[in-house]
C-alpha cells in the first residue's frame, strides 16, 4: 500500500504543480496516471507545439512546459504510479481514503486531488475481434519502454506524428519496421514526413498504403498480422508485435462513478473557496472541474492547485495555523535535502 | 482624454498578464502606475531576488518575471500613464468610468481594472521642514531619468540597494555624487557595496557617514544641503539636487475613497465569478483584492486577470457569445500586426 499526504489522480500540469505548491506546505504527494509519462494532454497530444498564454512565457513548447513542471517539483520527491487508472475509492473510518487502479496498486491518503483532465486517456482500438486475446502479448497500444522492440519484428499501424515518431525511433532499434496505414498521406510535422521519406528510402523502414491490418494470427503471443491493400488481396506479414497507433481519447472513466457531483462531464466544485467536491476530503483542479465561469486554460489549474494545497494543509494539520511565506523570502527546503535561496543582502562598512 | 477598453491600475504583474489576456479576447489596455516603470512590486522592492513558485519556472529573478510579462503583452499595444497616481473616479451617463490622475491626465473606459497590488508606492520621505517646497525643483525622491543629472551636482541619502545602485550609476553621469548615510554599514547586494566601495577608493563618489542632511537652502531651486555627521558641526555641501532613497511604501490611497467595499486594507470581490467588485464595471485583481482564502500571490493574479477579461469582454460586447480558442490552435494576431501561430502539420504523401 502507498501512503501519501495528497494523493493525486493526474499528472497533467495541474497535478505536476500541486506537487510543487505542496511541497510548499511541507505535504508529499503521488500521481496517478493511465499515461506512461508525466504531463497530461501536453505530452500526449501536442508535445511539440508552442502555447503562447502560459503566463511570463510568450511561447513554450508544451513538451518543455513539462519539463519544466518536472523539474519544479523534483525537489519534492512526487511518488508516480504510472500506466494505470484509478478505478475505485473507498473511504475509510479514518477519514482517509484508498484509491485503486486497474492494475490493482492502492494508494491510502487524507486528501485526494483529482487532476484528470479530460479524463484517463485511453487508446482509439483497431476494430479486430480478437485483438483483446492479444493485449500485451504482442499488442501494445501505448509504447512504454522502446527497449522491448529491440531485434524484433514490428508491424506499426496510422498515419500521425505518433506511427511517423515512433517507426522513425524504432527503425535504430528493431530487426524490421513496417508502417501500415489505410491512406497514402501522412498527417505530422513537416520534418517527421521527410525523415520516414528518407528510412524509406534507405529501406529501413517499409511502407504499406493505403492499407489496413485485416486480421491477427497467434499462438498465445502475436506471430503474423494479415494486411489488405486497398482492391488487393490480403497478404501475411510475420510479425513479433503490431502497435496500433491510432491516437488516445480522454474518458472520465470510472471516476464518473465516485458520488461526485457530475456536470457536462466534469466535477462539480465549489470555486469560491478551495475547489473541494461535494466528498469532504476530495478536491478536483484543473480542466476536470467545473464551476460558474470555468476556463479550461493551463493557468487557471495552477491557481486551482495552489488553493486546493492550502484547504489540503487544514485537513491534514488540523487547528494549525499556516502563514503564508515568499519563496523568495523564505527560501526553499526540498525534501531530498537541498535547498534554494535568494542571495542574502550584505550589511557592510564602506571605508 | 486618453480612451481604452480596459484601464487597469497598476502596472504590476497582474496588470501586465491582464493586457495580454485582454489582446486574446481583442480588448484594448491601458495602464496607469504611480511608479515610473512598470512591475509593480517586482521591480521597484526586488528586481534581482529569485522567485521559486512563478508555475513552470523553477528560478525567476522578479526584473526578468517583468521583463517577460511585458515581452508577452507587446504585440498587444499597452498604453501607459507613468510616474502618475489615479486619484478620482466618476461614473458616465454612459455607464463608463472617467479615471483622473494627481497630475490631471484623464481617462475614459466602459471596464475599470484596479491592479493595484499594495497600493501606490508612494516614497518615504525625511523629516525636513521646507522639502515639500522644494519637489521637483532639485528634490527627486524616484528617479525617472537619469540624464537630468548630466554634469549636475548631486548629492543622494540612503543605506540601502537604491542608494547604492543610484550612486554607482550616476558616478558617471554627475559631476560630482554624494552619498550620505545615517551609518557607516550599507545594506545591499554584496556586488553593489563592493562596487561602491571601489568608486570612493578612486574618488569618483564622496562619502559621509554615519550623517543626516538636516536642511536644505535654496532660492526657488536647491542650492546646497547641510550635512550633520553625529557628534561634529554642520558643514554645508553645494549641491543642485538631493535625493532621498528611504525607500518607496505602499498606500492604497484615493482607492480607499471610491465607494468600494473594503476589508484588510483590500477590495472585496466576487471571486466565485469575475473577480468585480461592488460596482459594476469596476474588478479587483491581484494582490488589492480579498475574499475567503485569498492568496497574495503572483501566480493568483494571472489566475483572476484571465476571469476578469472574460467579464470585460460580456460588458463591453454585450450579447456576444465568446469561445474560448487555444492559442495553440489559434494562434495570436498581435494590434501591430504581427502573428504568432504553431507549424502546421503537413499532409504529405510518403512514396
Ligand atoms: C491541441 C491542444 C492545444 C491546447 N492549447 C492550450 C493553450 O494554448 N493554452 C492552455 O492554457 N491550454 C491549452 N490546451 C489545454 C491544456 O492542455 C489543458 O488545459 C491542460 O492540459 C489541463 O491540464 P490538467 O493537468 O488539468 O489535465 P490533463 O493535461 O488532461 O491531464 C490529466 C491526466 O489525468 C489522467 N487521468 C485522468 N483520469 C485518470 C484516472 N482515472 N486514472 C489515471 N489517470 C487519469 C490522464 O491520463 C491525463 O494524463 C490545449 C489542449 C489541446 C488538446
Ligand atoms: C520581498 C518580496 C518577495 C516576494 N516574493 C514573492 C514570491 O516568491 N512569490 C509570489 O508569488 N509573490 C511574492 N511576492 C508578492 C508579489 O510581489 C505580489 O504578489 C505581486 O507583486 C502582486 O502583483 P500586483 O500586480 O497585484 O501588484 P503590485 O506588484 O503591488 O503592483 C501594483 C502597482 O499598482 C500601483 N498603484 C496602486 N495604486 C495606484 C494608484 N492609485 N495609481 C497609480 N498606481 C497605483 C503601484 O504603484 C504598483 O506599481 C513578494 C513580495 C515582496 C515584497
Amino acid at each position: 500500500m502507498i501512503t501519501t499526504d495528497i494523493l493525486i489522480i493526474g499528472a497533467g500540469p495541474t497535478g505536476l504543480f500541486a506537487v510543487f505548491e505542496a511541497g510548499l506546505l511541507k505535504l508529499k504527494c503521488h500521481l496517478i496516471d493511465a499515461l506512461p509519462q508525466p504531463g497530461g494532454q501536453c505530452s500526449e497530444i501536442y508535445p511539440k507545439k508552442p502555447i503562447y498564454d502560459i503566463p511570463a512565457y510568450p511561447e513554450i513548447l508544451a513538451g518543455d512546459l513539462t519539463d519544466k513542471l518536472l523539474e519544479q517539483c523534483k525537489q519534492f520527491e512526487p511518488g508516480f504510479t504510472l500506466g494505470e487508472r484509478a478505478e475505485t475509492i473507498e473511504k475509510q473510518d479514518d477519514g482517509s481514503f484508498i484509491v485503486t487502479t486497474n492494475k490493482g496498486t492502492q494508494h491510502k491518503a487524507p486528501v485526494v486531488a483529482i487532476a484528470g483532465g479530460l479524463g484517463s486517456f485511453e487508446p482509439r482500438k483497431p476494430l479486430l475481434e480478437n485483438i483483446v486475446d492479444f493485449e500485451n502479448k504482442g499488442v501494445e497500444y501505448i509504447i512504454k519502454d522502446p527497449e522491448i522492440y529491440r531485434n524484433k519484428k514490428v508491424v506499426i499501424a496510422g498515419g500521425g506524428d505518433s506511427a511517423l515518431d515512433w517507426s522513425i525511433f524504432l527503425a535504430d532499434v528493431a530487426s524490421s519496421v513496417t508502417l501500415v496505414h489505410r491512406r497514402n498521406e501522412f498527417r505530422g510535422h513537416l520534418d517527421s514526413v521527410e525523415k520516414a521519406q528518407e528510412l524509406k528510402n534507405a529501406g529501413k523502414i517499409k511502407l504499406i498504403t493505403p492499407a489496413e491490418i485485416t486480421a491477427i494470427n497467434g499462438n498465445g503471443m502475436v506471430e503474423s498480422v494479415e494486411v489488405t491493400k486497398k482492391d488487393e488481396n490480403p497478404i501475411i506479414l510475420e510479425t513479433d508485435h503490431f502497435i496500433p497507433l491510432f491516437g488516445l481519447s480522454p474518458k472520465l472513466g470510472p471516476i464518473a462513478n465516485w458520488g461526485l457531483e457530475i456536470e457536462k462531464n466534469a466535477i462539480k466544485v465549489n470555486n469560491a473557496l478551495d475547489y473541494q467536491t461535494n466528498i469532504p476530503g476530495i478536491f478536483a483542479i484543473g480542466d476536470v472541474n467545473t464551476y460558474p465561469g470555468k476556463l479550461k486554460l493551463i493557468l487557471c489549474g495552477f491557481h486551482e492547485a495552489t488553493l486546493m494545497c492550502q484547504a489540503a494543509y487544514q485537513i491534514i494539520n488540523p487547528g494549525k495555523r499556516y502563514v503564508l511565506k515568499y519563496t523568495t523570502v523564505s527560501g526553499i527546503d526540498g525534501f531530498d535535502g537541498t535547498r534554494k535561496e535568494a542571495p542574502k543582502a550584505v550589511v557592510k562598512k564602506i571605508e
